[in-house]
């Protein structure tokens, strides 16, 4: 729950009122949303214990007690304000796009993903890595929710209305790929091509759900339909058959 | 790091020793790896913001200065000693047994995998999941440290001595997989059969192993080498080729 920042008293004359230097004045909402995207930008560039209150007030332009005034749980609750409205653009980039076949619309999905993991570098680390100081339950609830939505889009990419376990396991386990993938990404100093990182994470889904398909009928038949949409010729699936040994079989 | 317990008093006449009643004495480091089983128990079935100092003291019949005096740090230092008890444990189940396939020998590890995270369910659960009070960075350091020794162990055994980035993100990956689907495993209440699970997840790890094959010379090299040790015919790999659709190719 959030607390509501205590009302701002209007000031009917402006230029009667004593301004500090430097501090603006904006609307309750406007400054709300402006200081949750400057906390949300210092928490992407550093981890959360080495983001202070007077950093997020300085960088927008705000004196402490204002910064209260709006976020009275002080940095811990407007790290989960940030928290939320990042999942919420997460969130966002997970709509598939109308054209392509099904791995050329993941891979137009996972390219948003990335941009987001790019923009948000040390932010999204400290949130995935777990340990931080300001994580708790409701912090770890919102990435839940970020991964329960990831879950949901991806099950209705494939066309499916009700998924078994075993279907529900591999894509669980897909994301899981997905967002490890992403972190190694990011250790390493984004020494791996981001194309080549979403190409083999595309490939990573047909391979997974084809091992998965060997143990159940339903992710068997979303993988045929995929596969289906795809062509008969399709160099990805073809080429994953190559490695597996075609030749010997 | 932990600090040691204060000296434990000889005594020159035990009978002359008052006792109280139920409270037995042991040699002091009999008493602190006993308090550390006793509090792996507790911490295995349940999560740990559930156990309490008294608790281990009441499992173990003995009091709670005498808890305090091995583990001054309290709850916590116990908790960390417990978990550093049941890292050491997990890592050793990792030993490849000199026998059988490739994939036989993955399969053997994994079962002695999931009879660990059978064992310490809730303590499992609680940790992976992160978020749980006890969590700092050390315990982080512990879990890591299990990772790692899980890639170095999972490497050797496919026969590479230096792991170019993409063969490292490949069992990095596959090793999240593990830990995502015991989770969900616990999760459901262990519905899906253990046999099943462990042979879907040698299955992922040849399928992510072909995935990443089609970007790394290392990998595919690696699983040439895997797929001539199963033999031409291994019905794991006929299978894959299989649903991925060889009849269309």
């Amino acid at each position: 729950m959030e607390a509501s920042p205590a009302p701002v008293p209007p000031s009917p004359d402006p230029a009667a009122r004593p301004r500090r230097a430097g501090y603006r004045r904006l609307p309750v909402q406007q400054r709300r949303e402006q200081l949750i995207a400057v906390a949300l930008e210092l928490f992407a560039r550093r981890p959360p214990e080495e983001v202070g209150l007077d950093d997020v007030a300085q960088a927008a332009g705000a004196s402490r007690p204002l910064v209260y005034r709006y976020f009275a749980g002080g940095k811990q609750q407007l790290y989960e304000a940030a928290l939320r409205s990042a999942a919420t653009e997460l969130t966002d980039r997970f709509t598939v796009p109308p054209a392509g076949t099904p791995t050329q619309q993941l891979s137009a999905v996972l390219e948003r993903y990335f941009s987001f993991v790019a923009e948000h570098d040390a932010g999204y680390s400290a949130l995935l890595r777990g340990g931080s100081v300001v994580e708790t339950a409701r912090t770890s609830a919102i990435v839940d929710d970020v991964r329960r939505a990831a879950l949901r889009r991806t099950l209705r990419h494939l066309g499916v209305r009700q998924a078994g376990p075993r279907l529900t396991l591999l894509v669980r386990s897909w994301i899981a790929v997905v967002e490890g993938a992403s972190l190694s990404w990011l250790d390493e100093g984004r020494a791996l091509p981001v194309d080549e990182l979403r190409e083999w994470l595309v490939d990573q889904f047909v391979a997974m759900a084809a091992a998965t398909a060997l143990h159940d009928p339903q992710t068997a038949e979303v993988l045929a339909a995929l596969l289906a949409l795809e062509g008969p010729n399709a160099p990805r699936t073809a080429r994953l058959r190559a490695v597996l040994g075609a030749s010997g079989g």
